[in-house]
């Protein structure tokens, strides 16, 4: 099948994106070619392992490769201190050494956690992403951010540390549930959100085949949003200007998840915060109500939550609070919000200084 | 007083070392200067706290300036992931942003501690070193290494993140214990042992003076080591090179801080450590007997330990426990130990092959 590749520019650091079906081949023969004489360290969830970790495993041993890895609990609740010292004793139990590589294999946690191991490991070991969940594949193994969450945000603690590939195999779509598919979706819907109408109204248009994860408009999905990410962070690795957009929807998220305690999918909570985002930008009157109907009406076709109950019905919500959970962002500026708005379709800003009034009324909209 | 300044040139990263007696308004300035609505978060311990600590403060709100300040625990016990999870924490409480500086005040515990903090909180924060011992005047301060330790090892834990800027003020050094100012001339000694012949020969003639701390021999050993280690870190930041040779006495030296569960000073553990790789490149004939006599004569004349026995009485020594601990040290490669060896005063190489029974005859030699 073919193999399509995005390049993240990072002049001396540049990296590829590979995406191909049945991908483990190609991992190997990387790692064979690149690294002849160093060891694979797997860092994995209890969930992937056993769907993807074998095969690799006896892949890398038939090539002679050395192989380690370190199984952690599947959730976000492993992007912890508590978790990052667990698995750093265990890697150095197994004498890593700054010749060897570390390889994330799974979603968003598993990334986010080994990338950031790989960062203060030895003080930087060489690190490769193979993302099996759509959010991971669309967004969060691109680009280098790594970090744990702590009892005040998510994320708090972390690193810009970019790896030296990506390898991306679009069947692993296939075997995620329900829930996981669509918290990667809420990206995907992200990206169009920013700066694509056309992909909007494309996704809108063929939902019924997105739902059956049908392979071809998956692959187009995942190599179109990788492009879109490879271009911001080719331009901003730091996130001093336009990365910030990628935030869309994450400052409301991440308090929603945090309110939560971080027993909900990212990208659910991030998808109702692009609908907050959204709603907040008309009564701002920087975007047309028939903006946020359409987007609306997508949520609906795709199942994304459109209101808080459909988040948590046990929860007892409160804007006062989400919004003192949200000044714990990293994106606080002098004390004052910095928030992504979503103007419409396909265009987004950023705004220092939203009146807390509209930032509540806009959250209690959706209670 | 005569200002001295070194620059650390790393192109986009450039900066500078600032050299002067009571340098607080220095500081005080430059962060009105550059940072004028940010705070400062100085990150300190118990024992400088109540020497400087006050004293910047104040300087600081004088000049409109909001001040935040988190004291630790002193020594090397500090270097800890849970450590490091306690002021994470307490440094988000106080909501620090992005635009915020984080200041270390103190020795190399707290440089090495804050500095790797700021690597990691908000995924990089702005960071400045006031070191306040000679061993982080001379050496840690510089060059951008920060990191923990962890049961298997020294420094295992960390990244590699540059300060914006290094004040030092060598009049702290009057301040420091016998102990404290033996550690931080073991490393003076150490550049001297690099390339410097001529440095050695100086110290050594003028060995008194130093003892007493004459002001004016300090400053010339602090200008001195800062220039080149500013030389050696603009070749080689991440260390693929030549500054592996700051290394020395290090991978002898961290085993036996290991060993004293790190109850012990950093520089007296790798005074000991250079004078056995001195040793063992006797052994090896690729150093003279008489450059060992003569290293071991500025020892004995400067208090420095010249014996396992010096460091502690009470502990039972063991050279393959020790040689053990040395395999976990970061600079092993391919499971051989990766050591710098000194060939005489102002002479270093790096050897991957040494073998064990030299290593150990090297080791018993001085138990």
């Amino acid at each position: 099948m073919k193999k399509n590749s995005v390049t993240v520019d990072l002049k001396d650091r540049n990296y590829k994106i590979i995406i191909k079906d049945n991908i483990t081949e190609d991992v190997v023969n990387n790692h064979k070619t690149l690294y002849p004489i160093s060891r694979a360290f797997f860092i994995t969830d209890e969930n992937v392992s056993s769907f993807y970790l074998k095969r690799y495993i006896s892949c890398f041993e038939k090539a002679n490769i050395k192989c380690e890895s370190v199984i952690i609990k599947a959730g976000e609740s492993s992007k912890s201190f508590k978790m990052l010292e667990n698995i750093s004793t265990r890697v150095l139990r197994k004498k890593i050494s700054r010749q060897d590589v570390i390889y994330a294999l799974g979603g968003g946690v598993v990334g986010d956690l080994a990338g950031f191991l790989s960062s203060i490991m030895l003080r930087g070991i060489r690190f490769i992403q193979i993302p099996t969940t759509l959010l991971a594949q669309v967004d969060s193994s691109v680009g280098g951010k790594t970090g744990i969450n702590t009892s005040l945000g998510k994320n708090l603690i972390g690193s810009f540390y970019q790896p030296e590939k990506v390898f991306i195999d679009p069947k692993t779509i296939l075997t995620l549930n329900n829930e996981d598919f669509l918290s990667g979706y809420a990206e995907v819907v992200k990206y169009a959100l920013i700066d694509d109408l056309n992909f909007f109204k494309w996704l809108h248009l063929n939902y019924k085949l997105i739902q059956k994860k049908g392979s071809k408009e998956i692959k187009k999905i995942i190599t179109l949003c990788c492009k879109k990410k490879a271009a911001i962070v080719r331009d901003d690795e730091k996130e001093q200007g336009k990365r910030m957009f990628l935030n869309l929807g994450h400052t409301f998220g991440h308090a929603i998840e945090a309110e939560l305690n971080y027993k909900i999918k990212h990208g659910l909570a991030i998808a109702l915060g692009m609908l907050i985002a959204m709603k907040l930008s008309v009564y701002l009157k920087k975007s047309d109500i028939t903006d946020f109907m359409l987007l609306k009406k997508h949520y609906i076709s795709m199942s994304l939550p459109t209101s808080f109950k459909k988040l948590s019905l046990k929860k007892k919500w409160s804007a006062d609070r989400l919004i003192k959970k949200m000044q714990n962002d990293k994106k606080v500026l002098n004390n004052k919000l910095r928030l992504v708005l979503c103007n419409g379709i396909g265009n987004v800003s950023i705004e220092n200084n939203v009146s807390n009034k509209f930032i509540k009324k806009s959250i209690i909209y959706f209670m």
